[in-house]
């Protein structure tokens, strides 16, 4: 899509040499053919060292804007995001792609739908009433119980084992609300990723990344009810018990445990060997490795339970 | 049906001019022909101005039934509506009814389930595994994304996006319990009408309504793996994170929003505008509009932040 | 397989009378043809009872080992115990079975798939995108709704009722893990039992046992988004609401009643008549009928109220 024709369609004046725009993408990841956008000038920095083609900013970021980026300037760059992300959403399906190709080995239910573009790879058993999307990826040796939906471009390791009712690459939760209080969807255009040797318990839900992936790592276990939010990564051999949800765009480092119904809020760092207690929610970043938490807000295990021992005294 | 063979069934005495009754309803609701109830001396008003041809109640209710209206009088009026509401459930599909219409431009999964008597709009887009109840209705432009379920009577309005494996107008919990301890179910013979401009999760849940309608206004968000109860309504522009639950017959006004595992009870009404944090619960009605709570029980947000810091003090 | 392989396979040395095992069970269940484990010497009770064909143990549980029962001996039990357990796995389907038996009046939707070795009991409903595995048993007059999946050996009582998108027997949170953090998984050779009159919500989710059953006993009610782990015991007449979840091997009594979003941790006893309110966990077993519950820990639900009280005060 030309740039000028962007320009045009959120409003902001154009006078700098049209270029073609293939996908939109974050600061740090645009590259000359791609869109990025930035409302707030806590991201100056973001701004500045961005290669972005072009940035929709306000009148308050536009003066960080590299010189080599072009500067599209309206009141809202988040709800022209919004705007803008419809036109690089990709078709549901494309039907006009190869028919899916099926690796040797595999079974797959005649019950089960394969969108054109699919690949499935060696010894796969895809059960009844499965759906795998436009150019989704399907490792070797894994397992799709019945009712997986995978969602287009998204992609499964080998020797996965995925349970019944499981989504994954769902939209992410993302909008842009105005002034009115209406929203507007911002098209959810990356994808999940998850690596080898995962296991996915019934009901779970992975959502796309909005740009990028979504990424469970090799060895992971979610229990039943799971919820995973866009831009998540979640780190190798993770085990996160059922009913626990990830907001958007945190990363938990390797052997992360979550008791059941746990949370983590969105855009965290959690260091590895962090174990978090049932019930209970992380709203910081977590730096050092190793400790356990509890509570909401979640404290140090040891501190909440010296918490619960004196709120007892209290009703003595 | 006869109100004669309905006195008859739930073992209350009959005498009056006999009618015919065409529906249960609650007591404001009900009209001449339709059939309510009531156990509890603290609705008297709503059964003194109720409009139904007739009541079942108590023998400490009775008196404040309406003349207008017959009282039939048991031991156990919410148990009796139990046992009466089986014979108004309409059967789960109608093969009788003609074959679902389907509007100019909607492309339709040859996997996908469409009831009887079902009808879709326009340039709809219903995926493999999707299954549309007997007269349910999806509006125009809509996405149904794979194995998702509309149950028969339930609408889906414009411009709507409903995500994998979520199911709209399952049966809401409704039930009554004898002094044994044992359980009878409560016919929900209601549905779920979805406004304009929805989108909505995957693994989302709604329950449709024991009688009228579990509405989700227009233009609203409702997150992966959100619960609705039967008889809620939630207003426009309403933003619901993952996993938030709403019990039964609560209503929340426009652009509520509810982080991720929040909660809000049964029977409450909620302002306008009204913010919940994450994994907080809402256990009384809100009558002002704009305010933030947080915590379980919820207190102002900043109320609630108070607290944190005199616990976090008690342990230092 | 032979035991004289399992040792093999294992890494533990064998010098015993080579016997047939047939399967894998705890100590208190397992007979002279089933292996066991522990790891631990607090079960020390456990393995001198055990009636176990052989046992697999480290050096310090060995001991313990009744001379009618060979002892494996393996560093590390739990690991091994996952390592074997692959081998006593089912297939996901049995094709070679005789094609499912469907009982008189009962209606199956040509898009629902019956593996081969179900039995459907008489009147029955099962709608479409249902999936029933091999060896599966539903009883008379129940309604399986769309994208159910009942998973290969599980049982459904007479007079049921399943939402849509609801799982039965998908399998247990079950691994090992050894010392590098990588997870192994122990394969999940149990099933589920739903006993008759039992009404499951929409994405409902039920673990299937490690060994034996996971079980939900006649007439309870389970709303929508409910998870149940492997080996629970769900108590006659129980009422749990939508979002709560019940960690492994927990047993609850007859009436049980949660609240939404409320928990039980793993491997509990809770007392029969015992309410929980929404939001709340119970980490401790319950021996006195009765009570109800409140918080996170858990208190009797007074206590809670009085401990509200003290906390409002705190900030006031």
């Amino acid at each position: 899509m030309r740039l000028k024709e962007i320009a045009s369609i959120i409003g902001a004046e154009f006078d700098a040499k049209d270029i073609e725009i293939l996908a939109i993408a974050s600061l740090s990841d645009a590259n000359e053919n791609e869109l990025s956008f930035s409302m707030d000038s806590k991201y100056k920095d973001d701004i500045q060292n961005s290669s972005a083609g072009a940035i929709i900013v306000n009148k308050y970021t536009k003066e960080f804007v590299p010189k080599n980026s072009v500067a599209l300037v309206v009141d809202s760059p988040y709800w022209e995001l919004a705007t803008i992300s419809k036109y690089f959403a990709p078709p549901i399906e494309e039907n006009s792609l190869e028919k899916a190709i099926i690796g040797e080995g595999s079974n797959i239910s005649p019950k089960a739908e394969l969108a054109n573009g699919a690949i499935i790879g060696k010894n796969c058993t895809i059960m009844a009433h499965v759906y795998i999307g436009t150019n989704a990826v399907i490792g070797d040796n894994t397992v799709l119980y019945p009712s997986v939906t995978i969602y287009r471009d998204c992609v499964v390791g080998n020797n996965c084992i995925v349970h019944a009712n499981t989504s994954i690459g769902s939209d992410g939760f993302g909008f842009a609300t105005n002034k009115a209080g209406e929203h507007r969807k911002i098209y959810q255009n990356g994808n999940v990723v998850i690596e080898d040797d995962v296991e996915l318990g019934s009901a779970v839900t992975i959502d796309r990344a909005v740009f990028a992936s979504t990424i469970i790592k090799k060895g992971s276990r979610l229990d039943n009810q799971v919820h995973i939010a866009h831009n998540c990564v979640v780190g190798e051999y993770s085990a996160l018990a059922a009913q626990v949800g990830i907001a958007g765009s945190s990363e938990v480092g390797r052997n992360m445990v979550m008791g059941g119904q746990s949370a983590i809020s969105g855009h965290l760092h959690i260091a590895p060997f962090t174990t978090l207690a049932g019930k209970s929610a992380i709203t910081k970043s977590i730096k050092q490795s190793g400790l356990t938490f509890a509570g909401f807000p979640s404290m140090e295990h040891r501190i909440w339970l010296k918490l619960q021992a004196k709120l007892a005294r209290l009703v003595k």
